[in-house]
């Protein structure tokens, strides 16, 4: 991490005028998603193309008005951060579901083969009745997962549809129009942008830095530490990193608008790649504790549930190993 | 790793002569664990010791009687050997079974916790239905493993005092008596050491290196490959592993044999204690995936118990990636 280097960012260039071309940008991103919605009709692809194009350019707007808050319009800022926020989480439901599923039934299907993810040399096939049994609760895992996931991507679906459609979300795209034009600041906003954007981007960093420090890198640096398996303790364990990850998210968006991009910036995206993940392997643990209190299973599926759980688990281990690579290999000045 | 040091084996010394000692106080180390085992009566302490004492000295008869074959009277060394391992064999289950129940129910604690193995600071108890389902599991699978190795060790245990009571086991004793105060050499045994005791040394040794080559060492020394973790393919995944962890407990008893122990040998002694692990960690995953194929266990037990073999082969990696470190820090010539 560095500071933002404003050299082009002078004395006679206001703060609203660094953010508003941003802004604008990201504003035009929202309106173009909008477009490729509406054109893509029932092309599947083109619809999820138009959903991340959408999602992307709302978390970043949102994110903006967050960390900038200070310069804008506040109320109008508030407002249309809420929004966004519901407008994102809703439309970010129905890809979690599909990409926990594609998660779950790959882990299933490595766990249950005869060889490792990586080997190159032929393995002997699955051997004795430990492998079949795996192999049969593993499918029929599968089948339940599947079912499971399916009902609750066709629901979010279903929510999303709803969502783009609703007066709420015309209100939010009326928004983001006038956004892609104007950009309502606050009376700090006309300030030059050499005094005053600094200090909004910089508490966003400051907040990444605590958090980064109040985790337990150390361990999370010993390979195989176990840390994560403590299963009972499993969100409360997790909670420190998925905020971790969305004040990295913050960081990334205040370096983005303020164009402090750089040669940091992909070794943060590796970090952020790592939390992504991690959020993921905890989310696919609990699709499959949830799986397995499914009444009247058998156990052999309820086995195969309990081994993707640990699985995943431990995938979670292996993110936080990752992240404190990643980390490592930023400048990040300690606070 | 390093050529054996046989400064102190002249030309006017025999191969006999250095080879004798060695199997003379290990005998007298056998002769001392029966004279234990026989005051233990009733003591599980000292009965436990006493078998230590005598699977010890079994080991290493019987690995010398091996390695060095070439230079004894082959027919008996075939036989006693043979004896030994009958003997060391049916003494290690009652031991194998007691600390498999102590591997997997500390495990289960572990992972039922509400904290991590090593976090300091104070964690939320168990929380939600996931935690509790898991606890009830938990408890049920640890019953149920109690169970079943209990009844494995009981077995065991009376195998090991019949097989202390045979007639079999008197003839090795008697045996291993006469090797206290003599050898019986072949022909070679009387050569001089300088000649004829670096061949079968080096014969241990390069049957070690050659089966650590074939080893997914590049691997296994990247934290979380999840190659332990194709369970169907289980067995046959570890059996080289386990080749090589006897093969290194031959090497490293023909170095004590040969007096060349010093400081590598601290170092073969963590790689074999990870390949130990290894082994029990492979032993337990199996021990709960046969506990899950009881018939008629409630879901929740299958669920801990497929938790707990996906704990287990995670422990198996991790014994791996705990070896190639090992390894990596002999300064062992690839063959």
């Amino acid at each position: 991490m560095h500071n933002p280097d404003h050299s082009d960012h002078g004395r006679d260039v206001s703060a609203g005028e660094v953010l508003a071309p941003y802004l604008h940008a990201r504003a035009a991103d929202f309106l173009r998603g909008l477009r490729l919605h509406a054109e893509s009709g029932s092309d599947t692809a083109g619809s999820e193309e138009a959903t991340r194009t959408l999602r992307g350019a709302a978390r970043r707007i949102g994110a903006t008005l967050h960390t900038f808050r200070p310069l804008l319009d506040t109320a109008w800022a508030d407002q249309l951060r809420t929004e966004l926020a519901w407008l994102s989480g809703t439309l970010a439901l129905e890809q979690a579901c599909t990409s926990r599923l594609v998660r779950l039934v790959d882990a299933l299907s490595r766990l249950s083969s005869g060889t490792g993810t990586g080997h190159g040399g032929a393995v002997p096939a699955a051997r004795g009745s430990e492998a079949a049994g795996l192999t049969v609760g593993a499918a029929r895992a599968g089948a339940l997962l599947e079912r499971q996931l399916t009902l609750a991507r066709t629901r979010a679906h279903s929510a999303s549809l709803q969502a783009l459609g609703s007066a709420r979300f015309h209100a939010v795209a009326d928004a983001v129009a006038l956004l892609a034009s104007e950009v309502p600041l606050g009376p700090v906003g006309a300030a030059p942008a050499i005094e005053v954007l600094d200090g909004p981007a910089e508490v966003a960093e400051r907040r990444l830095l605590e958090a980064v420090a109040a985790l337990p890198l150390t361990r999370a640096a010993h390979p195989y530490n176990a840390d994560a398996l403590a299963l009972a303790a499993g969100e409360g364990q997790d909670a420190p990193w998925h905020q971790t990850r969305l004040l990295l998210r913050l960081h990334r968006y205040a370096c983005e608008a303020l164009h402090t991009g750089g040669e940091p910036h992909s070794v943060l995206y590796e970090a952020a790649r790592a939390l992504d993940r991690h959020r993921d392997a905890a989310e696919a643990a609990t699709a499959a504790a949830t799986a397995a209190r499914t009444p009247r299973i058998a156990p052999a599926t309820a086995y195969a549930l309990g081994v993707l759980h640990a699985d995943q688990r431990h995938e979670v281990e292996a993110a936080r190993f990752a992240f404190q690579r990643a980390w490592h290999r930023t400048t990040a000045p300690v606070p």
